[in-house]
Formats: C-alpha cells, sequence, structure tokens
C-alpha cells in the first residue's frame, strides 16, 4: 500500500466524534443526556437569519464563484461591526472570510509559518490549533496557564518559551477550554511582547460576542499604532448566529496579510460558500438585538453554573467564561477521559476530559455550558453530587 | 514587521483576478467580450436546483455542524451515482465530501505527503495543484506531455520522474488545460506503474460528466482489486451542477484514506456546508437528465469550436476536449500573457495564457470553451483572423 503523510497518520482521531459515542451507551437512568460537550449554541438561528439563508441560496447571484476574500457585502458589514466593538478604523480591506475559525487559523498559522516553524501556544489549548499545527509540521511550544490565576497565560512564561523558531504566539479569549476571559491589560502586555520580538500575535475570539453585557471593550489591539505588523485576529459566525453548518468564519488584519491569505484560500477552496455570507451580511446589523439578548442569556447560564457547582462542592471550577467552565473534578490520579467516559455513560452529562486540552490538565473536565438552558444546567447539582467511581 | 512564511510569500497572486483586469481594460470594440477564462457553465443552474439549495438553507436541520466526511445523504446519493458511472462497487463509506475539487486536492495531497515529499505532475498541469503543493513544502516534479500526442503523458516519461521521493503522480483528466481527455488504456498503465512503485495515484476528474456521450467509462481502476491502497480520486460538483458558489466537491477512496482525510478536514473546516450538500443529495438522481443535456450541448460547442479554429487557420488546436481547448497561438517567441492580454483588450476574447499551467506552455492559450454559447464560439474565427500584435 503506498504510504500515508505520518504528521496526519499519527495525529489522533478527532475528539468529539469519540465523545458521542459515549453518549450513544448512556441507558438514560437520570434523564435525557446534559450535553455540554460540542460548543454550539442551545438555543436555535433567529427565524429571519434562516429566511435570509434560504432566500440568498435560491439566488442565482451567487451560484457562480465570488472574490476569493470574501463577498464585498459581508466584508463591509463585519468592517463595521469591528469598528463598533474595537472603536478601531477597521475597512473591509481589513477582512478575510474563510469557512469557519479553525479555518482563519489554518490559513493563518499557515501564512506565518512553515514545517521547522514554531508557534507558542497556552496550555491548556484549543485542540485543533494544536492538531493543525501538527500535521503541518509547525512545532508547538506552550506555557502553562496558572490554575491559581484563573488560567489566565503568564506574561513571563509566555517571554521564555519565545525561542529563536517561534513565529507566533497564538491565543484564545474568551478561552476555550476554560472560558478565562483575558483582560485588556494583559492583552496588551502580550501584544508588546509579540511586537519586541517581531512575531505575529493571532488571537481567537470566536466567543467574544458572549462577554458579559458592560464589560466594555475586549481589548484596544486594533487601535494600536501600526497594529498589522504584528496582529492577526480571528472570528467564527457559527456561535453568534448559530449557524456553523453554514461555515462562515473571519480574519481580521492588515491588508499585506489579507493578500497572503488569499494566496492560500484560492488553494484551499477558491472562495468561501456565497449565498451565506450574503445572509450573515444583512443579518449583522439586523440581528444586532437578538445577540444582545443571547449574551444576557449566556450571562444567566453562568450563574445557573455556579449556583449548581455551589451545591456540589467535591467539583471546582478552574476557570468559567463567556461559554465554558473548566471544572477540576475530586478523583485524584483518575484521568480525564475515564470520569468522563463514566460522567457520560452513568450520571448522563456529557462533556470533554480535560487531557484533550494539553497534558497537564487530568484533573479537569470542559462544560460547555452555554449548550444548555438554565433549568438542565440546574440538574448538574444532583447529578454531580450522586456520581461515583467505582 | 513580524515574517510571513516564504512559501506562502513567493506564490504569484491568484492568476484569476489578474486576467478579469485585462478584461476591464476592453473598450468592446468587436462586440461584447467573450469570455473563456475561468471554467464556469454558461449556463444557469437548474430552476430545481436553485429551489432545493433554497429550501435546505432555510431548514434548521442544517444549521449545526455536521458529520466531517460529509452527509450521509450526499456520501450515498454520490456513490450510487460512482457505481453507475464506474460499473465498480463503491460505497458511501468511499466517499469525503469536501468544499470543492480545489480542497479535495489539497486534503489528498496533506494525506500522503508532507514538506519535503515530492508529487509528480504532468507538465501543462493545473495551476492551484502546483501553488497548492508549493505553499505546503511539497517538491513538484514534472513529466512533459507530447503537443505531437494530443498532450498525452507519457508513461515512460513519467516512470523515469519518480524519484524517490515522490509519493504520488497527480493528473487531471479530462485535462485541465489541454482538454485531453486520458484513454482508460493509458490510465490504466499509469495505475500499474504507482502500484508497481508503491505510490499514489492522485485522479482529478472533475470534468468528468462533460465526456462525449457514448464514450463509455471514464477508466476502470475502481474495479481493480485492490484499487484502494493505490488510487484517489477527487470530483467537483461546481461544473456539473453549476454551483461553484457553494464550494462542494468529493473524494472517492478506500476507507483509511477517508480516515485521513477526516482527521485533516477536521482541522480546515470541521465539516462541509451542510445545506447545499442535502440539496445535491436530492438533485443528483434528479438532474441526471439535465446534465446530459448538458453534456450534449457541451459537445456541440466542441464542434463550434473545431469550426471556428478551422477558419482561422494560423491558430492551432493543441488539444480540445470536455471543457478546454489548448490552442497555439500564431506570434512565435511572443509570451502567451502578452497575446493573451492583447486578446482580452483589443480583441475582446478573454483567455488565460499557457505559461500559467507551466514554463514550457509559452505558445499556447487556453479557451475554456464551454463556458461560451454556440453562437458566440462562432465570433471567434473573424476575431482571432483579424487579430494582429503591433
Ligand atoms: C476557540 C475556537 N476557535 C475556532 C472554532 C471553530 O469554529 P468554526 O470553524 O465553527 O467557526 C471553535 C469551535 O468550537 C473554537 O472553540
Ligand atoms: C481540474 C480542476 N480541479 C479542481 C477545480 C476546482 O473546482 P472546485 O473547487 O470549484 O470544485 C477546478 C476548477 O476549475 C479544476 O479545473
Amino acid at each position: 500500500m503506498a504510504r500515508f503523510n505520518p504528521l496526519v497518520e499519527t495525529l489522533a482521531a478527532p475528539p468529539i466524534p469519540s465523545v458521542f459515542a459515549w453518549a450513544a451507551a448512556y441507558d438514560g437512568r437520570n434523564g435525557p443526556m446534559i450535553d455540554l460537550s460540542q460548543a454550539v449554541p442551545g438555543y436555535p438561528p433567529h427565524p429571519e437569519m434562516l429566511r435570509l439563508l434560504g432566500e440568498n441560496a435560491a439566488s442565482r447571484a451567487y451560484t457562480g464563484y465570488g472574490p476569493i476574500e470574501g463577498e464585498d457585502s459581508l466584508r463591509a458589514a463585519y468592517a463595521a461591526y469591528l469598528r463598533e466593538t474595537y472603536g478601531a478604523p477597521l475597512a473591509a480591506d481589513n477582512v478575510h472570510i474563510t469557512s469557519g475559525c479553525n479555518q482563519a487559523f489554518i490559513c493563518a498559522a499557515m501564512a506565518i509559518a512553515g514545517a521547522g516553524d514554531a508557534v507558542l501556544m497556552s496550555d491548556p489549548y484549543y485542540f485543533n490549533q494544536e492538531t493543525t499545527l501538527a500535521m503541518l509540521g509547525i512545532k508547538t511550544r506552550f506555557a502553562p496557564c496558572d490554575p491559581q490565576n484563573g488560567f489566565l497565560p503568564d506574561i513571563d512564561a509566555l517571554a521564555a518559551a519565545i525561542a529563536p523558531d517561534v513565529r507566533a504566539i497564538a491565543l484564545v479569549s474568551p478561552n476555550n477550554p476554560t472560558g478565562a476571559v483575558y483582560p485588556p491589560a494583559l492583552l496588551s502586555a502580550i501584544y508588546d511582547l509579540c511586537a519586541a520580538r517581531g512575531i505575529w500575535l493571532i488571537l481567537d475570539e470566536t466567543y467574544r460576542d458572549f462577554l458579559p453585557a458592560g464589560a466594555g471593550r475586549p481589548h484596544e489591539l486594533f487601535g494600536r499604532k501600526g497594529w498589522e505588523e504584528t496582529l492577526i485576529g480571528l472570528y467564527s459566525f457559527s456561535k453568534s448566529f448559530c449557524i456553523p453548518g453554514h461555515r462562515l468564519g473571519a480574519i481580521t488584519a492588515g491588508p499585506a496579510v489579507v493578500e497572503q491569505v488569499a494566496k492560500i484560500m484560492d488553494n484551499l477552496q477558491i472562495c468561501p460558500p456565497r449565498s451565506a455570507q450574503a445572509a450573515v451580511a444583512t443579518a449583522l446589523p439586523l440581528l444586532a438585538d437578538w445577540r444582545e439578548e443571547n449574551r444576557r442569556e449566556i450571562a444567566r447560564r453562568v450563574e445557573a453554573l455556579r449556583a449548581a457547582m455551589a451545591g456540589a462542592p467535591a467539583w471546582r471550577i478552574g476557570a468559567v467564561g463567556a461559554y465554558f467552565a473548566f471544572i477540576g473534578h475530586p478523583f485524584d490520579g483518575v484521568s480525564s477521559a475515564r470520569v468522563a467516559e463514566k460522567l457520560a455513560k452513568e450520571a448522563g452529562i456529557l462533556c470533554l476530559p480535560g487531557s484533550y486540552f494539553g497534558a497537564r490538565q487530568e484533573g479537569y473536565l470542559r462544560f460547555a455550558f452555554a449548550n444548555a438552558d438554565v433549568d438542565t444546567i440546574g440538574l448538574l447539582q444532583d447529578r454531580l453530587r450522586r456520581f461515583a467511581l467505582d
């Protein structure tokens, strides 16, 4: 048999499908499964979103190939939304639309690093970023996040880990898996570090729209002079608009980065799917209030989670934020995969083992609590309290 | 400024947009531009296709994440269609759906080669395959196709070019850019060569549905015992269904290849866009007659092209087939880009320079004649006859 690329062959199978297999083995003894596994909004898209998706998909206007960088309408609408979010003068040519934020990440990674280069990540990390780099032959280095400090990355640990082969620091805020929201001052310090060392800061803000209302701007980096030479921002329309199946994300960067990414994307898929772009271009301003309401709903779910966990004190909240909580389990020395598998099959709680996000995370589980409504989250308390490993 | 990946930075800008810029400079003196540049069907999608796209896009059923390998419905429908086309027992687990055939190629390439490995291509080649490999750090080797032999690849040239680092031969039939249709016996011999040397044969059949009616099966390779250990087939729904903007393609391979590709695709985009998959699953059997009629229409366009070229004898048909013709221009020693630019700006004929498909192809232009209807193709004769370089 002809050979495979060993970098791909040695990758583990995608984690989410294997977790779904545990769910299938739950016998329902505690009532319906509480699914906190994949980060998918637990409420439907707005009916107007569905109407727009249908209308544009049925149109001849979007059947041909489109611009590699994305539809002008969506680039402009997203730039307007960025200006509002960051208070910075971002324009359509700062935007490259992608088929989701995983694709935004691989494009950004390929634009700035090749096989043999390295990218520095925080530990825990978002697993698809790690596997993306691994399959490209890009080395990964890790700076540990301190559990005592709410899993925020440590600026000195990052600085110490910037070996000469490091081309970028890749971060996620609000964080997946921990939920930790990186304060603007910390992001500012990390940006300064990257600028001083001549490396990129790739910042994945997939969960930005779920930051607590009134929390202020996520950061001030897009207002920095010369930010285009250091910063690459990533975003997903999957979560905010509840449309992951339509695959849309975006890169925010300087025009020079957009130009490199366009060359990659031409090879990767010629252009992003078009009709959904047109739909989201209209929905972005139109559904602003609905997104605000979702933001408040997620905040209520955070409170419900805190209350539930307070009633099951053997389990600790390591960090909790815009979409996720990183939960310390009470079984010292037991692997997080074993705890998660048992939780799924016996307690009817589906979540991801901490080890999926880094070898040091065996003591933790990721709860994508935003998937579940307040009442369902309330059921966690009892199921967790009664849970035992035999 | 932080650095770019030199493999990406040194890639040329995507070719199609630069050619569109020539078109914008045409003053219309000979009547409307004849656009033979990008391979896009010159007729609209079937109204039922648009209706299905709209209906499925408006459905809540496809808003969530879907299976990485593609919707079960489309994998099954495409497998049924493959069984019919090749007379071979292909099943849904032989199919991985992608966002177009460029993405199918990059996934196949990454599955079987990494930076430092090599892939062997025919020369001329489809440019996105070359740039895809280049940006991944995969070396490219080339075996020349003989213009005297209708631009078919030469089995001895291929065999001689299989250096120890070559992991695969990548071919396109019906060919882009030349239009050459590789006979089943030739494909069979190339398959045997690959199997004997333990390397993959990656066969892009994007234009398969435009093979002349009654031409018989494209090849017998999927019926070979153990084909899964050598062959990876690629296909695009863009051309046959006139829906490139919806981004759908497919890989046909053994389950072991599908498993590797799924790991890559999880990183690349989690899953292909879903609602269009559901629409095409229904359309595949439903629009079979319509596709047959298009096949006949393309055959009429081939005839129209032959007639037009016969009336402009200074221009030679190097090869012509399912979608493209590779046309020898009469200006010895003049670069194909200069001829193409002048043809666009002064004659109102938009086509691609041969050099985009390989450095040896300066004497040729690619006409994507299938973009134009029979009457429009007829206008070529006069425009080509009167064309002069000053
Ligand atoms: C941090 C982060 N980035 C990127 C993604 C990918 O999102 P998508 O490709 O659906 O836009 C996810 C999805 O869970 C994520 O959690
Ligand atoms: C030979 C070949 N392969 C692949 C593609 C990509 O097609 P798509 O990505 O639209 O499926 C094309 C498009 O022109 C092509 O000519």
